[in-house]
């Protein structure tokens, strides 16, 4: 992620870069606060500090502030005045096309289900660049509504052997999706994603009554981030998640150099290993594909575990 | 220093970690945070959430209720009772240890230097281990008392032509001074010590005057770990630092995955070079002696820009 935004945008890659007036950041995990840095010579940039153990009474006052400060840095850059009404106006709008894209993604409760992972992140993914919300939201509800047909008239994506995989820990970005591909070349299906740009980055609102920065300070303080610690609404998460998607097998995805979900990781086996007694494999790699053949082998064996312990039990 | 300090006590090679009635951590960088997680399973541990902006007002509140929740944790742990009395005096005595050892370091601004820095480093860390605070300061004094004597007497360790090194980033830990040695062995002298364990860390004394809390928070807010963000204050030291200490060439060390004092290095290249012009050496480097041929490759090849330097102007 790091090394992608940074070169992106200082390589005149990135397609959004050029038009950005001002950049946002915090203080989530250490490259990515040491890359704003140097990021900052080429666009106004406003970090936000980020208190790290979110159970904490005190981190929801400074990160409140924190939020605060954002606005007024807004404010000035984009020569704009933030109103409460304003900021109501945009949690209702979000808080909508969340609900929407939510529904989407519980249709893969479904077993099987109506849609393969690789397509729905691609359609999502397109989607993503509607700046047009009214476009954005009709686009949603176009795919729910195809979703939710396939459903009723039983026209699943795939047949019923497929095991079901939980893809949790780094998301997906752009061109990087090898190991989402690989798992449903190779015979299984994504059908739940935890962790960066998944199910619970969507599915928990911005509270609408309440004093709108103290709502979204709030909403932004549950990111279930590996740079959190103890980090214990993930654990929670996942738990959860394995039994609502029926979950045959978890796979979890570390960008190199992310320290927090590489070691996060280690928890996350003895949960999926322990407590569900569920196959779990936990992957490192790059962005490069280099190591696709490595990884299809690994991803197989993987698999076949999930299919040998079916047939035992 | 994650690996080390996790490896050491789990696997029962830290002479330290088994006397401990409790472990005190902060949430510094991503490797420590998330390996403290882990840790906490072997001892009673209280995690500190440290802003990463120092330069905030905001921070300093923050970082002062986490150090007034730290003496909660202690006075519960060892069943005893902070009072102020005892913390301004505690402050007091180890102010004043860290007066003395500033003293010795200063000794090294004269050119040539008293004591050779492998053997300062040598000496510093053994009395590191002295539990009984006055032994600790007599030992500092009689240190302070003999490079004093060597000034006066200009009994110095090492020629006038040596290259002096100020060495910056990360620091010593047990058994891993292969970069320092290198340096003298190939015929440099680090004369001074800028990051983790080095000058800055010591000279700069806890307020004795104010609220004892309030004043070791502001203290510890002005470590300069790269973990914090933009780490105004390293920069302004470093600027002093080689001035101050007449510094030749800069070597700035980053253990392995340390990815603050990685990025950056980056910016302290650009000062060392382009305010100071002076030559400068990024290593990355682990525990292991693996790469010390190699290092030695490279650390004579910058002890030889500088001296080639000196010739032409």
């Amino acid at each position: 992620m790091v090394k992608a935004t940074y070169g992106r945008a200082v390589g005149n890659t990135c397609p959004l870069f050029p038009l950005a007036d001002c950049l946002v950041g915090e203080t989530t995990c250490d490259g990515r606060k040491k890359m704003y840095e140097l990021l900052a010579r080429e666009k106004p940039m406003h970090v936000m500090d980020l208190p790290q153990k979110p159970e904490e009474q005190a981190a929801e006052e400074h990160w409140t502030a924190e939020v605060r400060k954002l606005g007024s840095f807004l404010e000035e850059q984009l020569h704009t005045e933030i109103t409460e009404e304003n900021l109501r106006r945009a949690i209702k709008q979000l808080n909508a096309g969340r609900a929407i894209l939510s529904e989407i993604h519980r249709c893969r409760r479904h077993h099987p289900v109506p849609i393969m992972g690789v397509d729905l992140v691609g359609l999502t993914t397109s989607f993503g660049y509607c700046v047009d919300r009214d476009d954005y939201h009709n686009k949603l509800r176009g795919l729910l509504a195809e979703l939710q047909r396939r459903i009723k008239e039983k026209e699943w994506a795939c047949s019923l052997d497929r095991p079901r995989i939980l893809w949790t820990g780094l998301g997906n970005s752009l061109g990087c999706d090898k190991v989402l591909k690989l798992v449903e070349e190779c015979g299984g299906v994504v059908v739940c994603q935890e962790g960066c740009g998944g199910i619970t980055r969507i599915e928990d609102p911005v509270d609408e009554e309440i004093d709108p920065y103290q709502a979204l300070a709030e909403r932004y303080l549950r990111v279930t981030c590996s740079c959190m610690t103890p980090n214990t609404r993930r654990f929670e998460d996942i738990d959860r998640l394995i039994t609502e998607y029926r979950i045959d097998g978890v796979i979890d995805l570390t960008w190199q150099f992310c320290h927090t979900f590489n070691i996060e990781s280690y928890r996350v086996g003895e949960l999926v290993k322990g407590k569900h007694g569920l196959p779990f494999l936990h992957v490192v790699t790059d962005y490069s594909k280099s190591d696709v053949g490595q990884l299809r082998v690994r991803i197989e064996g993987f698999l076949e575990q999930i299919t040998l312990g079916r047939r035992r039990s």
